[in-house]
């Protein structure tokens, strides 16, 4: 029984095609149901496959680099592992595009090729964050984080929507509780765009929403899903992952040069550590996914290792399967119709 | 030899007024040049006095608090201790204004009672962030951390020029190097703001503008200054000290919770986990500061200690020594008659 299909980049990230290959096998044990596509250098990627079952490799010798200028790498290498994922998407091939490449270009293949829902203006990218000191393993969502520069509150409210799918569909979280990234938690805080979304997000009996929430305290669970401009979005992300990572570093050297103390410390503490470090490691929640076209497309970090192409599979199967864009595509062309009406 | 005269709101705070005076006194006692004039409750401040050397207590009993709105405390609360001390400023009485009250309310004093510098159309919140893994120990400043909800390219450019002359008066760099925060580093990136802005700093051959700056990498010494609009830089600053906080309370959790071995440990490293946390502690680098107004104004934090206020009161003396506010009014008035003989 075969019925869900992935289309991946084999050549995007530091470790590909090796890492790329060792977690699609793992997920392709795990989950019987779901074929892959993977498209790059044939023989660079036999070299790891240990086992072809429901796993076809399309051949291709171009490829979309980091340094690539995203658009411009889409329109003009149309042969590229990337680009042809994206048309196996659009071609109704696969279900799904899968890739640990370039981000900027994915985000354009998946606004170019893929395409965007209909009713959806601006697609918008879900990252998920660990939630630290709380019970709460499941993490946040933080959208848009990063693919676009300049939002309007509209699609500050689309991110509602979808995220509240998503945290339903893929974190089985009832009734999601939807925060709005904003400078202050009083309800006139803000600017022009977060203090109309405010009022857009409070109008919608059909979103749990628990008003304001400021970046300090988003990793300390106040809500499931962070809704934010493109640019603040992006900006808190990133400021989050720079932190935690510097201060893990200094922690690391810490124990590296306190000598014989440190060394003894370390193996006190191992287990706690390990925790620590877990904690801290994003890779178990899946990859950032655009929301808001017409197939889910996932991007995983660039330095993504097997275990982390497994897990981000894991998430598109969970998507898939729940059959979160067939309700993004319902929901959205319903209220096109009633904006019809209204009108 | 009295030669600058600080007011100080010695009611705001959570520690007010005891650990205010106890900073007082110790700056007082360090710099003789400074008089002090002490804005709240006299009998509540007399109690934690020694001595009144250079102290004159100005007493009031109306307070404003952490919940107040701003601009209408500022308006309606004309005797509180925050206000008495802003219009001491404003007549001369002192050259600079010194809170750990409201923030909101500070500024909103800053802007209306103390007022602008001609030729400054926004006023930027200034904040020093400390840098991580680098011999760096000065920090960078980033501005505006939240003084504006929204800026125009121009606002971001000027606030180049404020912390250019901030870092060179009370940090000593010689030729800092300005970013700008942006969600990339290549030079097309952003929003149409961060995009002029771009534009507006490379073409000012006196400023030292290394390019873009992600909020990834701001605390590993990529500049010494970063630029951005109020928004996103209370955002990133937010979220910066958030997850700082979140994982030192886990890192904490960890000692704790690891029974004997954790008691060891923490025994054992002693040493460097004062230096670790002294390393996030930004209280040496002194407060917040609303660069733009006609005379320092400046915040620190709630929970400032003795050793917070005494550094904020050291750092006013320094910007004050510097003659950074008289450097600021002679650039400015230049630009407007420079930018009226263009027209």
């Amino acid at each position: 029984m075969i019925d869900l299909k992935i289309a991946v980049d084999a050549m995007g990230g530091d470790n590909a095609p090796q890492s790329i290959v060792a977690g699609v096998e793992r997920a392709r044990d795990e989950f019987k149901d779901i074929d892959f596509l993977l498209f790059g250098i044939e023989d660079e990627i036999r070299k790891f496959l240990k086992n072809e079952t429901r796993i076809t490799i399309v051949h291709t010798n171009e490829m979309i680099v980091m340094n690539d200028e995203p658009v411009k790498a889409i329109r003009q290498k149309k042969n590229s592992s990337m680009v042809l994922a994206a048309k196996a998407v659009k071609e109704h091939e696969a279900d799904a595009i899968f890739s640990c490449g370039n981000t900027g270009a994915l985000l354009a293949a998946g606004l170019l090729i893929v395409g965007r829902i209909k009713g959806i203006s601006r697609p918008g990218l879900l990252s998920t964050l660990p939630v630290i000191g709380e019970s709460n393993d499941g993490g946040f969502n933080l959208l848009d984080s990063g693919a676009n520069a300049e939002n309007k509150p509209e699609h500050l409210y689309q991110y509602a929507i979808l995220g509240k799918y998503y945290a339903q569909k893929v974190r089985k979280i009832n009734n999601p509780r939807i925060g709005l990234l904003n400078n202050g938690t009083e309800p006139h805080k803000g600017s022009k765009v977060t203090q109309e979304a405010y009022k857009l997000l409070s109008d919608d009996p059909n979103i749990n929403f628990v008003g304001n929430v400021e970046s300090s305290s988003i990793l300390n669970n106040v809500a499931d899903v962070v809704v934010a401009d493109g640019f603040t979005g992006n900006a808190v992300l990133k400021a989050i992952e720079g932190t935690a990572s510097s201060i893990m570093h200094l922690m690391k050297a810490m124990f590296l040069n306190s000598g014989v103390k440190g060394k003894i410390s370390a193996l006190l503490l191992k287990s706690s550590l390990m925790e620590l470090k877990e904690k801290m490691n994003q890779s178990q929640y899946g990859g950032a996914v655009l929301l808001g076209v017409k197939a889910p497309v996932v991007k995983a970090h660039g330095s993504s290792d097997e275990l982390a192409v497994y897990y981000t599979l894991k998430q598109i199967h969970t998507m898939i399967e729940g059959k979160m864009i067939p309700d993004f595509v319902d929901y959205f062309s319903q209220q096109r119709i009633s904006a019809k009406i209204e009108k």
